[in-house]
């Protein structure tokens, strides 16, 4: 592999140079005005994709953020991999924590620091690049076909929608994906499991206006003493939720898979120490990475009411909000859990208070076999790079697309990311090592190769 | 009295010319950087005095906001009253609540809006307005000083040291307050009891930066979730609070006095419907008026963490805040509950967390017996403008000064105030009816006839 390495090394400059141009562009999907840039997001994919040497490139509308297609089909009859990728990003709040400013992206120590630098910028633009490569070397076999869309960040709330629309186009044996970690630097990850998601903001009103605490406290409900109590009221002491139901469709994974599962390397105390916090905790009875790999999850996500600025204001207000999101296993159908969650919500409330749940977005889990061929691929070509046979574990990130895509176009996906631990992806500082960029520019060439063999 | 109605009736418009300039003033004392606006206040007030007819008026230096300091020693031998009122406010938000803007007062509706229209610009200026009627018309036969400070809104933190430091020139008989409220426009009221306060910032952390919330919820304990259950462990089912000790020093008040307090004109169904809220809710086993008179309240006035913005972030926080605040009642030393609660809060969080606790201030409560003769100068007084006499009631609120000012100078307060439930004090379109404004002059002038024949 010394002429990819090689290649690599040549056009590093310029690569970067590329990636920069995208991570410039500030395209946080949570935030509606937004759109302008996220447009700006897909002229530059585009761009990167016709330079790359797509036969078309196309920037497709949806109900939401646009959808940058492109495709090299050089024989229908071949197999076909369908990259898929997000330009948008999560918000940079508190932005006062970032060392330098999120979008204007830097190297140092080795690494890229700006948002979006792995997630998932940095990550999709190695696709842009391995595709370059074994085009100008003459080394594709396959039809390629990319799919950068606009939402992920936000759930991907249009993107199944299109996806229906456009199944004719969006044909492909396989989709490749590269938004998953590593273990660590040396161990080659491929994701086979994800965990489901369902997010909600709820709204509690007690009073119709902010009240003197004076006055009235003791005698009015106070909706953040209610919300309070609601969260904690939805978790037992177990760090099990309480929902009826929620439950019912979780999978009690075998002794012998959570064995195996236990075999991924995991130290304690250094994640206690890289998080300082001097407790774990969670579920009973199950382990840190059983905890965020085959069980549910409970977040509040956010929470805010009341007075928040600086000093003290002695005001029982009127409302109090909160974002709460569980994580959900393979099975779970975020739709039901979204309905039961919703109900007993509803029904824990006190009368002294109204509550609205908005359901603001969830997906489906996903497994992948370890013997599916697109695997198989993806499992020699890491070992061609890092030397040793790639680990499948189970995630607890969410990629709600991932599922829906199984469930319209029929394709599954292989997770083949390079992240790592350490890049505070949806955090300040995020930031991604250019060993594992180069690194995995590297292995998605060698799936095309392996690929290509494996279904010739 | 209707020379005092004339001389109301011809100078109403100058009148509303002078408060509104005060209340221009936007002297929001929770917020540091406003100093420069705190000694605009204390100047306007300079002025506002030496117009009215005081000898001479100074602006004081203390450790934090100034105070204004003016008076009329008629005769040394005379009984002297002396005015407290307090020339800040609290903070507008949230602003987009207004119906006009916070600081440009308006008449509407016969009534004043503006941040600070009633607390206390407004009825703080009536004292001036009233000693000025007096003074002119050559009826003043007691002394009076002025003292209005500037960060009652924030619990007068430097004002009992200035008091300390100042004894002697703030020598008085009584001292007279217009910083409370009436329970209807047809019931005059003094209010002789008033709430003390505690209030905390409490910071809960979690890891040591904002996470992911699929790679490590399940495993690693939110703060929000953390803090949700905390403030609920911090109360009990019954609606007491939990703190060891809390309850100790907590009056039981005798059944009589309870029945006499019943005898308050309240309607639970309008104060609901005032409030749009189906149900009340406090501690079990006693009224409203009760809950808010007689016992502690616990409410948390402002909580925030995590993501607040717009649509769906999924993270798993680093840190979660609250302001806590709890009303005493009469012998509570806010001191102790500061220290019981410290402890009790940081007893009850878990190990994957660590938690601060800032003590933001706090103040003792008060009780005013009917039988003082300056109590009885303003029922008298209350009377001859309304018609009837008074009620004596237990109010929730606090004005820790109250209670300080009993410690350190002696002095006994009257607390012979104005405003109307109605008036949305601390809250967003705070008002203040006018023809409050105008009967209030109108008792104050007449506390002085009475007061100076009591003392005769």
């Amino acid at each position: 592999m010394s002429e990819v390495k090689n290649y690599i090394e040549e056009n590093k400059e310029r690569f970067l140079e590329e990636l920069f141009g995208l991570i410039r562009i500030p395209s946080i999907s949570s935030i509606a005005e937004n759109k302008p840039e996220m447009y700006k997001a897909a002229e530059y994919w585009k761009k990167l994709l016709l330079e790359a040497g797509v036969d078309k490139a196309e920037i497709f509308e949806t109900d939401g953020n646009p959808v940058t297609f492109g495709e090299k089909i050089i024989d229908p009859a071949l197999p076909t991999v369908m990259i898929y990728g997000h330009m948008d990003v999560m918000p940079v709040d508190p932005l006062e924590l970032w060392d330098s400013p999120p979008f204007e992206p830097e190297v140092r120590d080795g690494r890229i620091w700006a948002r979006g630098a792995n997630d998932d910028k940095g990550q999709g633009f190695m696709h842009a690049k391995a595709f370059e490569y074994v085009l100008k070397n003459d080394l594709l076999k396959v039809n390629v076909k990319f799919m950068i869309e606009g939402e992920e960040e936000i759930g991907s709330p249009n993107l199944p929608k299109w996806c229906e629309e456009n199944k004719e186009m969006l044909k492909a044996d396989v989709i490749l994906v590269s938004d998953t970690s590593m273990i660590n630097p040396q161990t080659p990850t491929i994701t086979t499991g994800l965990r489901g998601l369902a997010y909600w903001e709820v709204e509690v009103t007690g009073p119709n206006q902010d009240l003197h605490s004076g006055l009235f406290g003791g005698a009015v409900a106070n909706p953040i003493n209610v919300l309070a109590k609601m969260i904690t009221q939805l978790q037992d002491e177990n760090g099990r939720l309480t929902v009826p139901g929620f439950y019912d469709d979780v999978e009690e994974v075998s002794a012998e898979e959570r064995e195996l599962l236990g075999r991924a390397p995991f130290n304690a105390e250094e994640y206690k120490k890289a998080l300082d916090v001097d407790e774990l905790a969670g579920e009973d009875g199950y382990t840190t990475l059983e905890r965020t790999g085959i069980r549910p999850s409970f977040d509040i996500c956010g929470i805010w009411g009341g007075y928040t600025g600086e000093g003290a204001k002695t005001v029982l207000p009127s409302k109090a909000h909160a974002k709460i999101s569980t994580r959900l296993v393979p099975n779970q159908d975020h739709q039901k859990i979204s309905k039961l969650f919703g109900e007993y919500f509803e029904s824990i409330a006190p009368k002294s208070v109204k509550v609205k749940v908005n359901y603001l977005h969830g997906g489906y889990g996903y497994v992948c076999p370890i013997d599916f061929v697109a695997y198989q691929a993806a499992e020699k070509a890491l070992v061609e790079v890092y030397g040793q046979r790639p680990v499948p574990v189970r995630s607890g990130g969410s990629i709600p697309i991932i599922s829906d895509f199984e469930k319209i176009l029929g394709i599954k996906s292989v997770l083949m990311g390079f992240g790592l631990e350490s890049d505070a992806i949806h955090s300040p500082n995020e930031n991604y090592a250019l060993e594992q960029f180069y690194n995995g520019i590297e292995s998605l060439i060698g799936f095309y190769k392996h690929y290509a063999e494996l279904t010739k």
